[in-house]
């Protein structure tokens, strides 16, 4: 199993309001069969009814969920941009569990939800380089420590 | 905000577990203060305490969850290939919840929960292209429809 991630689908109740929500924060996507795909790095992240996704994935007993257990990371170029995304989704009706501050790693970052419970941290991380394309790459991690 | 994903973060319960399961499919990572990050494809995918994650990303009330609402997919090139990462998948420990079959998309694809319950999809879509590096383009959908 190669190390990548083809989609990330998320599980939504209503997809049409899911899908206004991802579109105020500038995202454009394509839907067919009730399901909205967008175009990310390499990937794509989709929008999904929840009970179907559950089905489809042979998964029964779903309680829903006060945590999904996962979140995703989107990293930006500075500060400010940060602060930018997260009044963008607060906009567009997220809950900011996280007001952007600085990070035990050094970094600024914030946290929300979005309309069904979806975790996405927003943040700067100067230690995480991102490519012109927006791509991460890990750095060496398991290096000499510094004596900091 | 861009349309992409910079680190998907898995909420897990026991690091060392979590991180053993992955190497288990083939994966190679580096942990740095007990979280484990494998480099993907321009992303990062993050191993970490389940109930950190949600400390730190300001959510009360993790109940734990039957089902995340959120599956990841990992598309490969072909129906053989989906067989294999299942099964290396179950003899990891992985529950498979729905054993690899043709899809309602034309193609072939087969579902796991991992230890930690978060959802896998080994998926063959001949009409999701992969390039070289496995990065994965989304086709027009919304073209004409055809006359199947």
């Amino acid at each position: 199993m190669e190390q990548r991630v083809s989609l990330i689908t998320l599980g939504v109740r209503d997809v049409a309001r899911a899908r206004r929500f991802y579109e105020q924060l500038g995202w454009q996507g394509q839907e067919v069969d009730e399901t909205v795909f967008f175009q990310a790095n390499g990937q794509a992240i989709v929008l999904w009814d929840r009970q179907r996704l559950a089905e489809d994935a042979g998964i029964d007993g779903d309680t829903g969920a006060s945590f999904s257990g996962v979140a995703l990371a989107h990293n930006v170029r500075s500060a400010e941009e940060v602060d930018d995304v997260v009044t963008s989704a607060a906009s567009a009706g997220a809950t900011v569990t996280r007001a952007p501050r600085t990070t035990f790693y050094g970094g600024y970052a914030g946290c929300f939800r979005d309309l069904d419970g979806h975790v996405w941290e927003i943040a700067h991380n100067p230690g995480f380089p991102l490519d012109g394309d927006g791509n991460l790459t890990v750095p060496d991690l398991t290096g000499p420590p510094s004596d900091a």
